[in-house]
């Protein structure tokens, strides 16, 4: 399908801008400002608070220890050397951490916060060449020539997050030394890669979604533009090829308006994402926006997984072909969890459509919320849907590789995901709430909090009151409205096939997945009563995805659930587990229960590989309550083995002449 | 379960000293010269003889044109600087070719291949510095220092290769001044690295097994105890870490003797554990080499495909975790399967035990016979068991990535896999038959061909004609026999449950899988005729393998089957066929034909990832024959998407609420 681009809303004023990290040139509908929501205790303040509390200062920390942030220092001296700490890409770390600080100030007003952001600044701007060129691997002695390597040099890369940071100072403290900064380094990369100079892209996308949103914060198009021009750019092939990397991994084998699906390096595709719809958006390119929902459409239908999680492979980090999304290889990188709301967030923005917020719901809760400890100093890079090993070789106080198995890591050697976290949850409530086209207020996601709409018939205020998803019910109460009242929008996620609504207590009403509109405006001391029912429900794969054949996850709400081994008996193992499903699920706290058997298994015979010729499966040995639990909660009680999707009791047709009388504790059988 | 090692056989006489690359210094067990079987028309001389004429020629060229063999040039002139063609490690595969020439030339006695070999020689040996040391990547003006990257820098692998090829032209021409080339190389490997100098080994293992043979070889142990050195000391994190490298990667974080599974890179563990074998037979080390065939035991029941293919994960190229066997992303690399032989081979010689061939025969035609094209011109890098995508991004006449897809490509980016297949191709002979301990002759792999037994008490020569493994009946003759007849092994491959063996044309009698031993010993005349059962036949994996889940395999013999696209009807993809396991399969050529029905799929709701409230596949909509071709021969008719494990028509509970009326063709409905 084609989508029509928003019209041009012309000129705002400037109390309807809001402050978030995206606010399009066209069309009418906004997200709120991260200041106009207030969060109550829940799901979401308590992550909110880790990461003031541990994550912000967790990440200067070891960018202090690893001498990432002394490598400004460094330049500014004149003392950088071949001896450089870090990867070529380590200031974008420093960049996306100032972009989180600053919309944490935008939230909070916390002085101390800004007192470190603007100490941050002092040592990055010292390090800003004469022309505008700002870069602590590049162009000084001992180190190479600017722009030397654009496949895998990050510099426009770095410029990029540098600037999604002066754009977040921008909207919540103004004009200042950091942004003028920020003019400084894009008027350079104009000046560099303008249409009549350096014909280049770089090899991993960023600068194109973050001049198109430089551009909407200052006004001056002229950065639209160059955007555009990289987003067009890319596809031809300019980048020079790398080593043992496949050819799609930069994107730029086929250009992004032909893209059938997105594929190569998942962040890098998603990043790039993000910046073509906002150029298709305020450039008015109804084609552009069309192709990029089409890619979203497939990707999500095909490529996606249950959590959100995108990337089904480590090997160059990169989405998989379609209905190839193996549970235990399951990369779901973080940033690409990250990248996904990015992109979902602006296709909502410019079509209205809620399924893109269905997908941000499910990211949110299941890969965001999973990769970052309760206390924001741990995090998986990687988000897998199974664990087969209870071992990890993650180190508690070191720099840790891409730290497989179950253990958050304080650190990676490539360190992208703490700072992407930092930035994302410090502006958790820009992207859950807007006012749509005529006017409309709409609850995007649910959290106990205020939520202040700035309608231009005045102030809608709402206070939601919720132990959602631990809880199916969600009480809204109109605290102030205009004077003719306001028309609310809710939305019913599209697992809730059961959705009530009641109003100011009046008979439940059932509404269907998509936008709840309230039949009439609100007025203050309105109160509503939405169900969202989140009852532990069976999810079946798609039989085109091999690696879950024969299995089925446990849903409850927007939660994923898994089984880990603390909770299931003692001497057996995960994988001869199996889900009775004609066995009815209970709820259990935030998660569920519901009845295993367990699998008798014939190992495979003396030196051979491990296949036979009958079936070795049945489930007839023992049986017991089996408990699931959110996949966000994983691995907070230790390491463990853990999946999402379980084997079917009943999937084997067990007519196979090996019948089993082995132990499965013992397993001495097969060799 | 713990070997005694073999007995120390003490110093042999020439003539029983075998043609061969592995020459064990104790025990009476030892594989027959590749100068002692004489191929005749059959499924191996045809690879042969490809190999012959297309690979061996096909591999100088490339080495040409890239400027590897002129890197050599370059040194032995004074010229190399910093603009070196070619990965730090591409002599060895100048080397491996040498090995294969060395093999070829002992097989064949053809003057023009000993030519290639000498005007090879001149150019690598005029590269070799004073001390014995010649590496043209490292040690030279514009180069990096000697030693100076132990993790990977690959000086001790390419040495280990250069061995290699030496212990082949010592044991199929003699010494001669290319033999005395590598007793300078390894000299000089043993004082840089002996016991009173640099405590290191090298990030690829490979210079194990190299000086082991090169010890037996030349008959001089000190080789053997460097050797014995290098595994000693690997397993104890001496290798610096390499970013984004796993740490198992190099197999140096535990002890080769701690080792439960082989893990981390394949062909490394895999070179290494060869290497260990030949340390613990020469050695008489018991734990060692119960420990090594605990090693195997436990990797091929639970880390290896059905093909013998060994490595899950394109990630670091790696063996994953037990069960761990994706069909779609196995790497298999060829690689990994020509040093599956080397260890299979060595544990074989060492044990005599039939497990150990087994596995080699399905590796022989799954993984070996699967990567080179049928002119020997172009070759499989990885082995997966599944594709998903016609597509490929494989240049024909070009340096190729990894290259995945169904096309085999003429040369690669890190093109290790040509020379390894070239080397083990010329060589074939001397894995497939052996003299057993008790002067038993031993016919392992079953080829066309004349078979000259070397036993003390004389010559035996039997003649084997048949068509296998297209054909069930091997048909063997005895030529010539000692006077007092000779005792005869037939090895019977582990899937051939209803084997039969007459002798003399007397009636078939049962004979088990293992090894069938002719009751009374054999005389000139005598024929026999052993029937291996080719039907094709049904084969399960373990329900412990989640990639594998609902799906079976059709084998036929010692090769694995597949389907191919080329052979379905139009308009039906592969993902969408399943297999009626309660229809007959039938022999069709070298393949089978069974019954397929088509899966009818709803696919996920607009916007939604790919997971539903009920299970969507049922199978009703058509049905028709379906073909199976060996694995091995797969995309010799172009690019196809192919999968070796079939879902089964009935594994899927169909009491779904969600029914299907949709065309499997159009799958317009998921979105």
């Amino acid at each position: 399908m084609t989508s029509s681009p928003p019209q041009s809303s012309g000129p705002m004023t400037d109390d309807r801008r809001a402050v978030t990290p995206v606010d399009p040139a066209r069309g009418t509908r906004r997200g709120l400002g991260l200041d106009q929501i207030s969060l109550d205790a829940g799901f979401w303040k308590t992550r909110q608070d880790a990461n003031s509390a541990g994550t912000l200062r967790h990440c200067i920390d070891w960018m202090e220890r690893l001498g990432w942030l002394a490598n400004f220092d460094r330049v500014a001296a004149g003392t950088m050397d071949e001896n450089r700490p870090g990867w070529q890409f380590s200031d974008s770390e420093v960049y996306k951490l100032l972009e989180a600080l600053a919309w944490e100030y935008g939230r909070t007003r916390d002085p101390e916060i800004d007192a470190i952001f603007e100490s941050l600044v002092d040592r990055v701007a010292a390090a800003e060449d004469d022309d505008g060129y700002l870069n602590t691997c590049f162009g000084h002695a001992g180190r190479p020539e600017r722009y030397s390597d654009l496949s895998m040099g990050h510099e426009l890369y770095c410029a990029g997050h540098l600037l999604q940071a002066v754009v977040a100072r921008l909207r919540t403290k103004g004009e200042d030394r950091f942004v003028a900064l920020g003019r400084r380094v894009a008027d350079h990369v104009l000046r560099e890669f303008g249409p009549d100079a350096r014909d280049g892209v770089c090899g991993h996308p960023e600068i194109e979604v973050a001049l198109a949103e430089f551009a909407r914060a200052t006004g001056e198009t002229r950065y639209r533009d160059q955007a555009q021009l990289f987003v067009e750019r890319r596809g031809h092939g300019t980048l020079a090829p790398i080593p043992l990397l496949s050819r799609e991994y930069f994107q730029d084998e086929i250009p992004v308006r032909d893209t059938a699906s997105w594929h190569g390096h998942a962040v890098r595709a998603l990043y790039l994402a993000a910046g073509a719809v906002d150029i298709a958006v305020d450039a008015g390119d109804a084609e552009l926006l069309g192709a990029l929902e089409e890619q979203w459409h497939r990707t999500v239908a095909r490529r996606t997984y249950l959590t959100g999680g995108m990337g089904s492979r480590h090997q160059d980090e990169g989405f998989g072909e379609d209905w190839e999304l193996p549970p235990d290889r399951a990369y779901c990188e973080t940033c690409a969890g990250v990248a996904s709301l990015m992109v979902s967030w602006r296709l909502y923005l410019a079509t209205g459509r809620p399924k893109y917020v269905d997908l941000m719901e499910r990211t949110l809760f299941n890969v965001i919320a999973t990769s970052p400890s309760p206390d924001g100093t741990a995090f998986f890079y990687a988000n897998p849907l199974q664990q087969r090993s209870e071992s990890s070789d993650v180190l508690p106080d070191a720099v840790n590789s891409r730290a497989e198995g179950g253990v958050r890591a304080p650190w990676f050697d490539v360190s992208c995901c703490p700072t992407n976290l930092a930035r994302t949850l410090a502006s958790w409530q820009s992207y859950s709430a807007a006012v749509d086209e005529a006017n409309v207020a709409v609850v995007l996601q649910y959290a106990a909090g205020e939520y202040r709409f700035k309608l231009s018939s005045g102030l809608l205020r709402v206070q939601v009151d919720t132990e959602y998803p631990n809880a199916s019910e969600i009480h809204l109460r109109v605290q102030d409205a205009p004077p003719g009242g306001a028309p609310l929008r809710l939305r019913v996620p599209s697992w809730a096939i059961d959705a009530q609504i009641s109003v100011n207590g009046g008979p439940a009403a059932p509404t269907e997945p998509g936008w709840c509109d309230l039949e009439q405006s609100v007025f203050r001391g309105d109160e509503l009563r939405l169900m969202l029912p989140v009852e532990p429900r069976l999810t079946w794969p798609d039989p085109r995805i091999d690696a879950m054949r024969g299995t089925v996850a446990v849903e409850r709400g927007p939660l994923v659930l898994c089984i880990e081994s603390q909770d299931v008996p003692d001497g057996i193992p995960l994988d001869a587990i199996t889900l009775d499903t004609s066995a009815s699920l209970k709820s259990e706290g935030d998660g569920a229960r519901g009845r295993a058997r367990v699998l008798d298994v014939v190992g495979p015979a003396d030196g051979t590989p491990p296949f036979g010729r009958a079936p070795t499966g049945e489930t007839t040995s023992a049986d017991f309550d089996l408990i699931f639990v959110p996949y966000h909660r994983w691995a907070e009680r230790g390491p463990s083995t853990m999946r999402v999707f379980v084997p079917v009791a009943d999937h084997v047709s067990l007519s196979g002449e090996q019948s089993s009388t082995d132990d499965v504790k013992g397993r001495t059988d097969d060799r």
